[in-house]
């Protein structure tokens, strides 16, 4: 048996680092209603400003969300492919699962099928 | 504007741990086509058993797999909850943004067709 390291292999693991935190993935899910400046995303939060930039920048790495200087403010937005890679990956995982479970499943119910068709012939 | 925690946060936080290594995210793989001995699951990677135990714990921490022994067998199987889990939280968040995209889409398209009737009526 060999596994062949995915070429995406560094983008994945950026994106799921990036949503192993709590603040992160709420910064997400207030992202997913719309932009923000970075100073309304932080005000939720108590920690420092260089703390929560630290955050952000995570999240802009990992391909997640885009921020754009208008004037002063610093605004973020949500980055939909980074978020599509993760749903991807983990449906994929899920639909090989699957198959596999239904494959199992069949398998028992055709041995459960001849098992009582041999037992109707030995009249049991 | 408040953020609430989400009650799973910690959950969350294991899944996605577990899933941002390229080591962790290959057992999966390997996983989803069915159960597997751990010495099996570690044949194809240049690390020592110890080292890869590590890995499997991360996994059965987040609630990805399971283990059960067999005799002196270690065997590893998918566990469905923990990847259904970051699954749904990631199509929640994408539906939270495409219904806000179609938002701005259809007031987009209201403005346009605004404009383009007004111009109409100003003979342009």
């Amino acid at each position: 048996m060999t596994l062949v390291q995915e070429p995406q292999s560094g983008d994945l693991t950026a994106v799921f680092l990036a949503l192993a935190d709590p603040t992160r993935r709420a910064v997400i899910k207030r992202l997913s209603q719309g932009p923000a400046s970075v100073s309304d995303l932080a005000s939720p939060f108590r920690m420092r400003l260089p703390s929560f930039m630290k955050h952000v920048r995570i999240l802009e790495m990992s391909g997640m969300i885009r921020t754009a200087k208008s004037g002063r403010i610093r605004m973020c937005m949500i980055d939909a492919p980074g978020l599509t890679r993760a749903e991807i990956w983990l449906a994929e995982q899920r639909a090989i699962w699957e198959a596999q479970t239904d494959r199992l499943e069949a398998f028992l119910m055709q041995e459960q099928s001849e098992n009582e068709a041999s037992n109707v012939q030995r009249g049991e």
